[in-house]
């Protein structure tokens, strides 16, 4: 009967995939059952959490034993493959450090396609390429399960305190289902479109970071070599057209802001390698500011700072003393 | 008395200008005389009238007599030259279009300090390069007056609406006289410190302004080639780290923001030929991003823009249809 | 028995690749016999024309039947598939617009490898993704085949005279079997090194063409606006250190050169939508200057000029009159 | 008599300077006679000593006693002021670091135009600003004097072997008093037009260069990393497209050719330091490729760059080892 009741609202609404409508609404129902977690790195860990913490058993598993262990003293039941998550949970979120271990969790020979169940809920939290996205959508579909990409906004402070952003893409009848688990670990939790939306979304504020925190680090550099106390000019940028994220929020000047990596010779924070090894280049599109910016951050990478905060570009871009 | 504290400050503090302090009290106390205005511009004209309408009798000059007309009709003393109106008003604004008419103006064969009063106060609200402010400030020590560099962020709008910004660069002790003035103008004095600090300051914050315009156009050009809707993008840059004036108070792409130049057309606002000819090179420090900016405004110039709102940038990286 | 002695050879010799040496030796002796060519476009055409004049009997394929008649013609045999080309002649050239397409001859349902023979030499002339070369590589390899990589330099004409400058990458001992027939092509047969290094070559080249022949023009542009004549500018520049292949022999500027694309408005040569196109971005090396680039040509092509040849970046950075 | 000679060839050839046309002939026919010589530096030290070697008695001055040393031993002149030697000589060559020295040379208190001889011949081989150049010409024909600017291209060793290349601007008719002079201590003597096209031609030149290096360092790095040997990489650019200057006769990667500064740890050649502060942004043409390389100058004299060759742009890009 189930496959009816979907059956029907697809011919209603000339859907597109073909999950059991039936299974979602169980799904729903049930909310508080088991959620599957494969992934407990940095980021995974404290979000699991953070769903156990609002009363959802977890199952979760991991390439790395090591990394279960403080979940499954939470009382989490840890498993040894996706493949074995997939089989007792029909809502499953991820969150892998890139594309290929995304396609290898899902598509691999231990992969939660494997056994995934018809009406399955997969959300992905990884920041990957949309062009991945939409083959696992792909791939989920054609066995009855949904696939959603919802890359996060927020380090491992926000994944802590469940104030992450979810930037979402994928079917919006499925949208409110995987907002129910998303909103325990985030304070945000925005429907983008469809699949490979929510990674292009965060692909397009990461570039206009990339770009203003570099911007703000030439003007700041700039501002004090004509003369400028550098917290009087934060204060005047962020009162006027100038202001962006990078200079009201992560300034890259040391003494300027308190609590961010500028103020603690940029450890911490995110590392100027992961800004370089992001790619943008994904359309025809021009960039040019977008791509220098990302060039910038390469040769940053090439002189040293590789593992600074990726606002140490302040730093690279100051002329030493005597000249 | 007020000179007596003057002039030992001066003498104990090794002061670098030598302007009368028994004069500068004379200033303050009968602040409601005449005030000198030179430059009757589209920013000029509104500027002078916000001063008259608070209350000071303004004399002014403008090189073109028909600039003068509605200011006269006012009620406006209109004389033939900065000269003529320095031998009359010891508080004197000017608002000039760029470097070579301010040099003019102060230095000139009928310029301000051909008459300047002993004690005057010479607020230069121009933008142009700090140099010459600094050249103005010593010119005008000489001859016993103070020059300060005071130029505004805020356009037409601004200036006639009394809502400028003035980033104010000069002796610290004239500022709160300079306040006086430029508050019937402006909604934000800020002290910037010494003389050409204003101009820092405000070409710092252009700088910043011209990249973090590109890159807003930049990423809403890959997102909406990516997928996504530009309402949407726009709304979820400024809930994250990408967030900046140009992304949430001037959107650069028409149907995201109503009021701005993006909205029509890219009539109006801040022309493309403008930020081209700002000129960030002043200093040896990198600025690879504020430059490579520069020279895509130049380009935009070169194919047809030069007279569109900064913002079309936007349109000049968009990929033509059937691409 | 070649495969009998192919097997005992690489046993005794851990070989990396599985070629028979007997076999080679036969390739080598029986020189004369028909080669294979996939890939009858604009320039694989005149190539296989040039292999045919040199006496080689060709036995070729293209997906476009039309492509092949002009080479029935003068006597080829055209059969269906690269894999029926694979099943009669034991050296085969392709030459393909980009990377899927290789894959698709090599190893789709109709591909090379289906049917390739032991020891046979697989010479891929398109200019692809050297990562893409490797895979090919690897799958010949262990059907007991070799491929190599030999892109090219130069354009129609270059095919048409055989003059092409050939780049191979692929194992040394099997360079001179390639060159045999790639000298009929061409005047240039350069041995790069291990597979992939003919492309890597290649992109190495286009990249610097890319930022000389932007360079040519914004220094022409330059120039010509400060005064200079520009025919005596690029003399200047060509006994100089500023001399590069874009001033001597490409020059951008109408009226400097004959017989190159800006004398004849730009029609013919290399289209600025090709050089948008190349990725130069396989590394982490910085690039800075190539990637900007590549992003110019990128707006060249938003901008209208995606058809033209590259050097009309030099009417692209131009200032219209009265500027 | 003089002045009527020169008058009627004025009217003849719609001349654009008042020099004394008889006066010019005079000092073409005594070509023997002495030639002032100003600045004693690196460069004109050698400069001078190859006019005193073709036979030309040396009237100098330089502002530092010991620089004259040398050329005083060998039998030249040494006077105090630029306007002691102008009242000797009627033509002067001058070699002098920058704008302001070629200013406070000519038209300071003791500068060359305070005595100059009216039909006396002026020749600047100073880098400078085309516009300085047209001052001083402005400023020397008012007094009946012919300004010329002749930068050369080469460094101390082609100054010492006489090998350097002069660009030469100003009046046509004087070219070949100039080239008599210049021939001596060059190898190329090319006229490029009026005044200040001497210097346009050298910032030309040079912007190419700067990108032609950096061009060359990336193209080098990204083809290493590729995989590919340098020296064949740069015998495969020198053959092809890629080709330039840096490429194939001052390449940046050490080991690929000897007798450069790569091949000498970065040590002697063109300081990184005077190629930051070569200024390309005369004119309102887009430059961006020359703007991002002089930023990327910039960048490497933040970093420790600033006294190495620029080709040490190869090491400053260079990925470190384990990335």
């Amino acid at each position: 009967m189930a496959a009816i009741l979907r059956g029907s609202r697809c011919l209603a609404e000339k859907c597109h995939n073909h999950v059991n409508a039936a299974q979602v609404s169980i799904r729903s129902m049930a909310s508080k059952t088991q959620v599957g977690f494969i992934g407990l790195g940095n980021m995974g860990n404290p979000m699991a959490k953070n769903l156990m913490k609002h009363g959802y058993p977890v199952i979760a598993s991991d390439v790395f034993p090591e990394s279960c262990k403080e979940l499954r003293e939470l009382g989490a039941q840890i498993l040894d493959s996706p493949a074995d998550v997939a089989d007792k949970a029909d809502r499953i979120v991820t969150m892998l450090p890139s594309s290929p271990n995304v396609i290898d969790v899902y598509t691999g020979p231990n992969g939660i396609l494997k056994r995934v169940k018809k009406g399955s809920l997969l959300i992905d939290s990884s920041t990957i390429d949309p062009a991945v996205s939409k083959e696992m959508a792909v791939a989920a579909e054609k066995l009855g399960a949904v696939f959603m990409d919802a890359p996060v906004s927020g380090g491992v402070g926000a994944a802590t305190s469940g104030k992450l952003t979810f930037m979402v893409g994928g079917p919006e009848e499925e949208f409110n289902a995987a907002k129910e688990l998303l909103s325990c670990m985030g304070a945000n939790v925005v429907y983008c479109g469809q699949v490979g939306t929510g990674q292009a979304a965060k692909i397009c504020n990461n570039m206009l970071l990339a770009i203003g925190m570099i911007g703000t680090a030439e003007t700041m550099n700039l501002g004090i070599r004509l003369g400028l106390d550098p917290k009087l000019l934060a204060k005047i940028l962020n009162m006027s057209s100038g202001r962006c994220w990078s200079s009201d929020t992560y300034n890259p000047v040391p003494g300027v802001m308190e609590g961010v990596p500028s103020a603690n010779n940029y450890q911490g924070g995110f590392g100027t390698t992961l800004m370089a090894k992001v790619c943008f280049v994904f359309t025809f599109t021009p960039v040019p500011l977008g791509s220098l910016a990302h060039q910038i951050y390469r040769m940053m990478c090439a002189r040293g700072y590789a593992s600074k905060d990726f606002s140490s570009v302040f730093q690279f871009l100051r002329e030493e003393e005597g000249q």
